[in-house]
């Protein structure tokens, strides 16, 4: 690590997920999996960040895993013991050390200036968002 | 915001970036111009968790912007006073609530087993890496 860097670093959520997925173990694996629509709402402080954003906006969403497990480092991939263990970085587990979500989505709804609703989001319901990205037109730049 | 939920959540960083980048001045405003190589240097804890990357991969890294000013909520895109204001979620400033850096990159080389050499990163010497995540086939799921 650097020398005589913070060993650690605040994370203040910016919103949170409203979803009707209630817990992590019926969500889908991955977003085109089914995920259901839902809204991500933003806290008030924040709404002056979001003015750019509109409905048909594809966006990144970042989020806080909170029911993840950092300490896992290797895991079977899909959740199948089939699968030769790998280390986490290698996979889009959502248990790793920094437990940070990445959730490509369209923006479907804006409701009240604050409330965002997306077309699809395999985080459940409660989970803390932390930033948004737009998607930028080159991929090597995501 | 949740109710009941922590209002803050602790990042403690994998490794840092060494890169010839030494001022956020300096750095390009994007990946694709003209950023240098750069290597990610993992912290030997996490070396199990890279299991599975190799050379050709292609991964995105997280960062945290050490630099960044959190409270900016308003910018001008580029830089450039020229273009109207717009909110930090609708653009890739460093400067936002949460400054977690998003790169797309391909593995040239591992060293030792936890010190990978990037194509191009446009964070500066010293950033702070919190996640690595592999670049899905299906863009959707970015």
């Amino acid at each position: 690590m650097s020398a005589g860097g913070p060993s650690s670093y605040a994370l203040n959520p910016i919103g949170t997920v409203e979803s009707s997925l209630r817990s992590r173990e019926n969500a889908p694996r991955q977003p085109f999996h089914d995920a259901p629509e839902a809204w991500l709402a933003i806290d008030p402080r924040f709404v002056d960040a979001l003015d750019g954003i509109a409905p048909g906006s594809e966006i990144l969403v970042l989020t806080w895993l909170h029911q993840a497990r950092r300490e896992t480092l290797k895991v079977h991939p899909g959740h199948d013991p089939k699968n030769p263990l790998a280390g986490v970085f290698s996979t889009r587990s959502p248990d790793r050390p920094n437990p940070i979500g990445l959730h490509r989505v369209t923006v479907l709804e804006i409701d009240s200036g604050r409330r965002i609703k997306v077309d699809h989001l395999e985080a459940v319901d409660g989970t803390p968002i932390l930033d948004i990205k737009p998607v930028l037109p080159d991929p090597r730049a995501q």
